[in-house]
């Protein structure tokens, strides 16, 4: 075959169906069984299983482990499992680290210690780091006794790590040069090697000593004439390197801004620890984001969409009980005022006007202030001038909406009074969130918290039992 | 010096900082000129002035053109625009493509003719396809004139693709190799060069016509023996490779999964039209999932938080203003019931716990559903399993929240009839959200849309309205 095979996106699409086409065949034997229109030995169903089966397990053995990852996750729990029992043993590991957090969580029930242990001794230590909080203490514990010195040094190492540390993310596979050496010299040296580690793009040039000198790359080592010495090649000056406790966003960030393939992670001492790679950083801005939206929404983790409803409503029972409490917080608060809406219930009619738009501009406001935060650009002394600014924008949405709520207020119970308390308590709860919107986030950054965390909840709670109380109050004092 | 600099996330807060101090003297001088304490022309001011100036010229170009436009990114609009005239103009072009689109409209405004021709000019034809549409029409004719006819080509053809096509994100920086050449011949090709394409992880082996045969990875490259022809060592199968028109995501979910540093773009007939590397993939994942956070909040694109007040208030009112009839909505559907609420006030202190705790678990619903959707992970034939699943959960959330609300809220007014009321009304609205958060999504699949676009303010919208009319509705056939 002389063209090469095309296999983007939509291919994975097409495994995907090709799966669930023969998954439906194997259902429908299944089916027939159950019902016993069929007996279980049949010999026509033992043949159409065995070849629905072999086609099932050729398609696996042809696919990259990422799109086996992809079609498990897309399978419901059964079916799921059912595939995962055709994958190759010797292909758990490599798609156990694909899969996400809570589709492996069921790949890894389903498999007894032994398959575990297997499955675990096929990865790299890096990998393995991942992988371990979901083994059983056992497994581990054997998984460990098997390793060399340095494997075990390695995985002790990135197990030290918060996930959110370079160190959790580094890897260990690393081609090291010294800088006296000739290019011709690297190259041969270079051709001993079976394979270069994933995402080489640049040789580390060390001393005796593994302290980082600089950076051969491989375009240096290409372009440059074999004779000249590494040391007159190589990247010296403004080297990016990582040290494994530094913050990962941010190092992803600097992956981003200088558009790195690879780097060095030094220690304090500058000697060359491990190596951060494009992948692994491009996992966790997508994980990041991930878990970003997710947690706006109130889910604690990525959800398995097929899981079981007991393992849903566990994943959401903590948002909703928040919720709860806020809400009936501002219920209490229109409960203050219950003579007021008695004498008037045009108020019962306008107040979740007034606390959903005020929750509205309100997140929008935070969404702004905390995006900007994440990227360290809005310091603590941009305060004053964004909450000015922020309040400007308030004062002009609550005249211009508030004042055509207060025309259709009026226009509705024929009220004039009735209008201009609308109005007022509109701009009033616009202000509440616009304050409200800059001062969380920042006063969260003086105290060192993240600024994203629940900063939705908290902003809508306000504005709701604080829409309710100005609504409510202010037609108390003025109209009755 | 030997040791190489450790540039990463921190430095460019740190140089951030500086440009701050810098700016904040700048600040004091002008303050003292303005108010007249010192005359403008004084001889100190002057060497002040000039001192300061001179300082923020050697550290801005010192700078990476990725942290001279964080920290434009950082300032209020004044100070931008002062620095951004401190910047050499030979840079403008470099970091205007690194600039955020707010930012760079106010970078664009400050600039006239001539200066944005130069900045053109100084840009390859596939940075300069996405400054374009921000550029005045006269200078992107001049700059049109300017490229010769290849780069003419490059330039129709980059922005002939809409925005979230591979077209749109591909350079045409390439270097192509034949099959029949020998390793060595390769070597000496590339020694020629004075720089590989940014992120060459491979060269793309080509027939005379242009039709990609296959990939050279460096690695192929390095540790082959140099008397091997390249046709003996490319990569033929499974090369993945994309069409212009392919859809951005897809491609980008391919770089992820297959961890993906370049890939060639081809035609229909298979011959190479340019190459998409994971930087551009990196910046586009990024902005997706920015944009994605910011449309939940309601905010119509990326806002420069030092935005005018009047720019602010344009970029939020769209949403406001659904927000504002959606609200309107479900504030008659209370009126409908003011009789009910005249006689048993308790329903209007108890009604906006059931409106809330709906929208919040349908929101949760329809975030994990269209999560998974974007991933192409959930079919339309998985809708009734979903919708069961999520049904499930429903009922017991309600069974279990609805309870006891229901009990707070007989324990409040005395009513058991009340509690009940509310149990029932929680968890019907539950259902209904569950309902909605499922069938929303997958109805625009089937139509084609993205089910993403506004998915919060509809279910928000459905369980406020359905909340209010299904507790009120029933308490007014139960209770009174």
């Amino acid at each position: 075959m002389t063209e090469p095979a095309r296999a983007a996106a939509d291919d994975v699409q097409q495994h995907l169906r090709e799966v669930q086409e023969l998954l439906a065949r194997h259902r429908l034997v299944e089916d027939l069984v159950h019902r016993q229109e069929m007996p279980r030995h049949d010999l026509v169903e033992n043949l159409v299983h065995k070849q629905n089966e072999t086609r099932l397990r050729e398609l696996l053995d042809r696919l990259h482990p990422a799109d086996i990852a992809y079609i498990l996750e897309a399978l419901p729990r059964e079916e799921r499992l059912y595939v995962w029992n055709l994958v190759k043993a010797e292909r758990d590991g490599e798609i156990l680290i694909e899969v996400s957090d809570a589709i492996r969580e069921s790949l890894i029930e389903a498999m007894d210690p032994a398959e575990l242990r297997a499955a675990a001794q096929s990865l790299d230590t890096d990998e393995l780091a991942d992988l371990v909080p979901d083994l059983p203490a056992q497994v581990v514990e054997d998984v460990f006794q098997s390793l060399d010195v340095t494997e075990r040094e390695h995985l002790r190492a990135a197990m030290s790590y918060p996930q959110d540390a370079v160190g959790a993310l580094m890897n260990f596979d690393l081609v090291t040069v010294r800088e006296d050496v000739s290019l011709e010299a690297v190259l041969r040296y270079l051709r001993r090697f079976e394979a270069l580690p994933d995402h080489t793009d640049a040789l580390f040039v060390v001393d005796r000593d593994s302290h980082l000198k600089g950076l051969l790359s491989l375009e240096a080592l290409l372009l440059n004439d074999p004779e000249r010495t590494v040391g007159e090649v190589m990247t010296r000056d403004g080297v990016i390197s990582f040290e494994p406790q530094d913050n990962a966003r941010e190092a992803a960030q600097a992956f981003e801004r200088y558009d790195l393939i690879s780097a060095p992670v030094v220690d304090g001492q500058g000697r060359v620890v491990g190596r951060l790679t494009v992948d692994d950083v491009v996992d966790f801005i997508r994980e990041e984001s991930e878990a970003e939206l997710l947690a706006q929404a109130g889910l604690r983790e990525g959800e398995d969409v097929f899981a079981s409803v007991w393992d849903s409503v566990r994943n959401r029972w903590s948002w909703l009980a928040v919720n709860l409490v806020t809400a009936f917080i501002a219920s209490r608060v229109i409960g203050l005022f219950e003579a007021s809406i008695e004498r008037l219930v045009a108020l019962a009619t306008l107040m979740p006007i007034v606390a959903g738009i005020g929750g509205n501009s309100g997140n929008q406001t935070i969404t702004m202030i905390v995006r900007a935060c994440a990227t360290g650009q809005i310091t603590p002394e941009a305060f004053p001038r964004l909450l000015k600014k922020e309040l400007g924008v308030a004062t002009i949405n609550g005249l211009i909406w508030g004042g055509l709520l207060g025309v259709l207020a009026y226009a509705l119970y024929g009220n004039p009074q009735l209008g201009l308390v609308m109005t007022a308590a509109m701009t009033l709860n616009l202000l509440l969130a616009a304050s409200a919107g800059v001062t969380i986030p920042m006063l969260r950054i003086r105290l060192g918290r993240d600024p994203a965390l629940g900063s939705s909840v908290m902003i809508t709670a306000l504005t709701d039992s604080g829409g309710f109380f100005i609504f409510l109050g202010l037609a108390t004092l003025l109209l009755l």
